[in-house]
């Protein structure tokens, strides 16, 4: 198959359902938000070795890149709408990656409401490398932001953090300890991140700063802090773990880093004014306060000042 | 540098211009097109060895990256507005080489009207690859389609074909016994495009179809006619050469099948209907027309069919 082969065969039909793709035989995009909307527009690219393993399957490859994509698009509170995708392969270019790829792109459209609207495919002699843009919607001015919070915020975050950087360890023979079903659990995070897209549509007027935890907890509501002109304070014994991630972190504490520290969980962490404390979204855990000041300040329960683990997230270079 | 300290001091100032970029501080741009208007997407990569050459200057990756991608939304009658960049680079990461590309996109930036809006960076034990989405804004329902070409319209290009091909050669040793200000002007066409932009904006109401010879001319034209549903008709002697291509030719006549199978002109190859041509734009060269029918037929003067050259563009896989 060449490279219009492919389009069509295996990328065409991702787009049938919207039609500003003009079925992606043009050379773009048509697309006019819902009246009254804007657009938000983000762009994440994951490469072998360093966002996912090579031997992945190909059609986690694609739902993970199309999901970290969502994870912004939740950050912001948008509702997702289209996304455009580009390939890099391995030359030669393997039919079979392809059709995989798009089969789990597929299956994700359907969960999450969103269509292919365009994208290029090259093969290379090099690791592949996947990216892709995604097209939300949001009321201009409403779209959630780092920069709004305040002192006397508190500090909320979704879900549990951790798991995923501890399933990245499992993958990579680490915590043999743990009972199989832990570590299935914790590789499962790892490899398809759950965007809180719903949470970050529920937070619009609610949450006044929002970020997804993507680089690391500490790391990303660092951004939070300097975006926003305060410090945070994040309470450790607070930071909501999942069993799993409380076994792991039971049998070595120096783990519970990888909830302050490691990256990939995707779920938000933001702030809310205490007057909205009583509408806190039920999957919330309040971990922490904005104070006035700069960074961000990890403390023990009597409030006391705690080593900040790792460099503070991921940056890749 | 790491990741945060390249944005902030490479890729923020290019934002500056884009009140949606939010400073480049949040997880997406929130965009909204102008009254009446909606946005056309284009996403458009280059991977080093397929698309420029590893040791190529990065202000000039950088802009041809940029103009590719603005090639396609000229071809869609579009009016460039903003883009988001992905850089995937070879580990461990030049700040240099991210400094000079940083400086190629301030440089097309201006010429072109465009801001940054957003992306990504990351650092892999692989070859440069960069991908870019450019948002441009058009009338819904006005841009510019594959699509529309009828029978009796007249098939034209804007300036001349062929150079980028041959340019590509020269950068490969061969053409040698050209004069030197004809090697450096065909090596100019294939490391810088020109985005036919002004053009494509010119177009809207009058062309019936346009793509950009991006494949390859015949290749190109082919999308044409499968997606209007109609032949198109090519004649030879009337594509246009620039001087330095025409000298080329005149050497081996075999590298004609640069200018009608070669790649990355950036032209705009479009249809008008024959009560148009009055009004065809300078650029434009009349090198055909459009019949009932299939595919793309190459002729002489006397209208008797030639071989088509080459494989008929770059498929890439």
């Amino acid at each position: 198959v060449d490279e219009f082969g492919a389009i069509a065969r295996y990328f065409a039909p991702l787009a049938a359902g919207e039609p500003g793709a003009l079925g992606l035989t043009d050379d773009a995009a048509v697309l006019a938000p819902a009246p009254g909307m804007a657009f938000v527009l983000t762009k994440d690219l994951m490469a072998a070795g360093v966002h996912f393993l090579a031997d992945d399957p190909p059609d986690l490859v694609a739902r993970k890149l199309l999901r970290v994509n969502l994870s912004d698009l939740a950050a912001m509170g948008a509702r997702p709408r289209a996304y455009l995708v580009g390939l890099t392969l391995p030359r030669p270019a393997d039919e079979a990656w392809i059709a995989a790829f798009a089969r789990g792109l597929a299956q994700d459209q359907a969960a999450f409401g969103v269509a292919l609207a365009g994208g290029d495919t090259t093969a290379h002699d090099g690791p592949l490398v996947v990216s892709l843009t995604a097209v939300g919607e949001a009321r201009p001015g409403g779209a959630l932001r780092r920069s709004g919070a305040r002192p006397g915020d508190l500090v909320c975050v979704s879900g549990t953090l951790g798991d995923a950087a501890l399933g990245l360890r499992c993958l990579r023979g680490a915590l043999g300890g743990l009972p199989p079903a832990s570590r299935a659990a914790l590789v499962e995070r790892y490899r398809l991140p759950q965007p809180r897209v719903a949470l970050g549509l529920a937070l619009v007027g609610l949450a006044s700063a929002c970020i997804d935890v993507s680089d690391g907890l500490l790391a990303d509501l660092g951004h939070v802090a300097e975006t926003s002109g305060c410090r945070i304070v994040v309470r450790q014994d607070r930071v909501p773990l999942s069993p799993a991630a409380a076994q792991a972190v039971a049998g070595d504490p120096a783990l519970m880093g990888d909830a302050l520290a490691g990256g990939d969980d995707y779920e938000l962490a933001f702030t809310v004014p205490p007057a909205a404390a009583s509408r806190l979204p039920g999957e919330a855990t309040v971990i922490g306060v904005v104070e006035a000041g700069a960074g961000v300040r990890l403390v023990d329960a009597g409030g006391n000042a705690l080593p900040v683990p790792g460099r503070g997230g991921w940056t890749h270079f």
